[in-house]
């Protein structure tokens, strides 16, 4: 199933666009660069369902070619982020499943995660009110995370007699919060707070929530200013390192930094700053 | 020397009880399926001696097959966690030893913290006072840790003209409080206090020296209520992702929760929820 | 380039001592065992050039062999540690070369912390004022750091439209102070402050600005006295089990321990514990 539109022939390395883009299972806004995204059953605090953990893969997948996208925001609408894969709508059937349909599920929602991974563009999460299971996991995966002294991040599998290892959880964690912390989070399913969020290092700052969504906006709309492709190898590297030993790690970024100095954007910041400038970077 | 008793023909698989297990260098009470072990030379501030580390190594190997432990604490009687080695009874001796004698011995030590990660139980530690040297290795190993605010937690190795890396201390302790922290502990041997220890992630929180037993206890109980073996598969699976990739461990997530998904408590929780009653969790 | 002096013929294992070494682009002293390094052209908040990471390059890799240098403090000089790379003096250059000469520069930078990683002394950064890019770089590949309430240290390459993968910053900085903070830090350029870089790790404490370099060679002579050896270990296995798994790290402990054990420091150590008295290391 694809729900991307108008790019039929997309191919690796073959640049798209994403303006116009109607997303079936979430909102999409897509100003100044900014792709937001915006969980939209408020009712039910916006859980995940098959359809829209699918459109999430394709969609963050799309990005990796996307030209127009320069940085992505994901949030919730009406107070609360995202209450994980629904009861009735994923838990239910998933109990019908055979080995490969778990499997095949599994795999599609770790999808999400590699996907998000995996596009240069860097991702922040505005996380109000709910946030939990595999909602947790798409604020795991963002790059960054605001959240507001009332949202409540549960990794709460063990709630359904599942593992805490679910999305990459127990690969993630451990690095944003560390270990410890991480487990007593993974093991129970407790609600981190949004001031234990801040302190441990899950979210980079608390926001009131009435302006949380604009400060995710701000922050990304900074990053697509660029430099982008910069900010894309960044990324890149902040993936790739992860189990590198560190001097093959140095190598690898004397070589990305290298690519970077050959960019015009370089260049760019350097005649700007001779002449008491602001560069204007373009990405290339 | 083995110190279990009772289940001389258990093999790899083969599932046997730890009820009535007559510990000789330390305390073993189980109830409520959670084992509580106590070091137990309060007069000493409990230090480990050879036969202590064998056979928390052989309890901790026996573990991995018991039926009847869903959790694990670990604490040390009279306001002290541990002293680590005793100077006397192993420092001394390890003075005498030729090169094959000193690696029995930091491998025997080493084989402590591995069997603490292979077990399938989650371990929290209650550390109040002294816990020192490998007395801190003890804590660092268990899953998640209490702490006092007059708690005194020291990575001494340096002290008696050793390394830092004692037990996979340089492995683990930076994952836990960060490397620049773990940096300083392991070379200078100083003191982490309870609330530097909060602070820094190392203790999940803070309790009152009357009540930390307790604490520990109630929390492992919470966790033998299961679902354990997912409980179980959260455990492997930190261990297991420790030096992964994040797609090869995102691969790995899914394999592993595919498996919690065909258990018995995954189907348990969803009809309880739907029940709208509490889930009885049974561990299959 | 080369330079060091006086020991020209310096071999893998052939010890050297550093006691006269002339620094032609930064300050050096040696006191006590601690080799006190000071970036010293305040007027431009002691900027690095070709020179002067050549020269650090150099001087760490002659750290591995030297006998008389037992720990290294880092500073700057006038109240900044380094403004990084000079815009002047550095960008403008790389302005002008090939893809083989970026390259030869960025393995010249990543080839200082390769070497400052790889010295067996631990090294102490003290940090006041500006501390940004390259000179952040230093900040980050030492052992510790001591930071004062008014420093300011800003990865800022993405300032200059590079990466934030420079010299190694994106798979050190997250195991420093946490995989989301580090991303904001690198994506953004933004400063951190002295009190962020205490409460997320970065800093191992914050010191007045007059005491600062005082504090730090105090750091550094208490790691001077020893024990030395297994400082060096310490240092060592911190570095090799970087990726490698538990219990690989475990075993790695064990043999590098056992090395440790047989050293004439230990037995000091216990026969100064027996006598009540202080242990006199000596680095054998």
């Amino acid at each position: 199933m694809n729900y991307l539109h108008g790019h039929p022939h997309a191919l690796p390395g073959h640049r798209t666009t994403l303006a116009g883009y109607q997303a079936r299972h979430f909102l999409f806004d897509l100003s100044d660069g900014v792709a937001t995204l915006t969980l939209n059953r408020p009712e039910r605090k916006n859980p995940l369902t098959f359809d829209s953990y699918a459109e999430l893969r394709d969609l963050f997948r799309a990005l990796a070619l996307a030209d127009d996208v320069q940085a992505v925001v994901i949030a919730g609408a009406g107070d609360n982020f995202c209450s994980g894969g629904d009861v009735h709508e994923i838990i239910g059937p998933l109990t019908q499943l055979d080995m490969p349909g778990l499997l095949a599920f599994t795999r599609m929602t770790g999808d999400v995660v590699k996907a998000m991974r995996a596009c240069p563009q860097p991702i922040v999460a505005a996380i109000d009110g709910v946030c939990a299971g595999a909602g947790a996991m798409l604020a795991l995966a963002s790059d960054m995370r605001y959240g507001t002294a009332r949202s409540k991040t549960a990794f709460l599998f063990t709630r359904v007699g599942l593992a805490g290892c679910d999305m990459g959880a127990c690969a993630l964690l451990p690095r944003v919060i560390g270990q410890g912390r991480a487990a007593e989070l993974l093991y129970t399913g407790r609600s981190m707070s949004g001031p234990e969020g801040e302190r441990w290092g899950f979210f980079n700052a608390l926001q009131e929530p009435a302006g949380i969504l604009a400060a995710a906006q701000a922050l990304a709309r900074s990053l697509a200013e660029g430099p982008t492709f910069a900010h894309g190898m960044t990324k890149k590297m902040l993936q790739q390192e992860w189990n590198m030993g560190i001097d093959e790690a140095i190598e690898a970024e004397a070589q990305a930094q290298a690519i970077c100095m050959a960019t015009n954007d370089f260049h760019r910041a350097y005649h700007a700053f001779v002449a008491k400038q602001k560069p204007v970077f373009e990405g290339d």
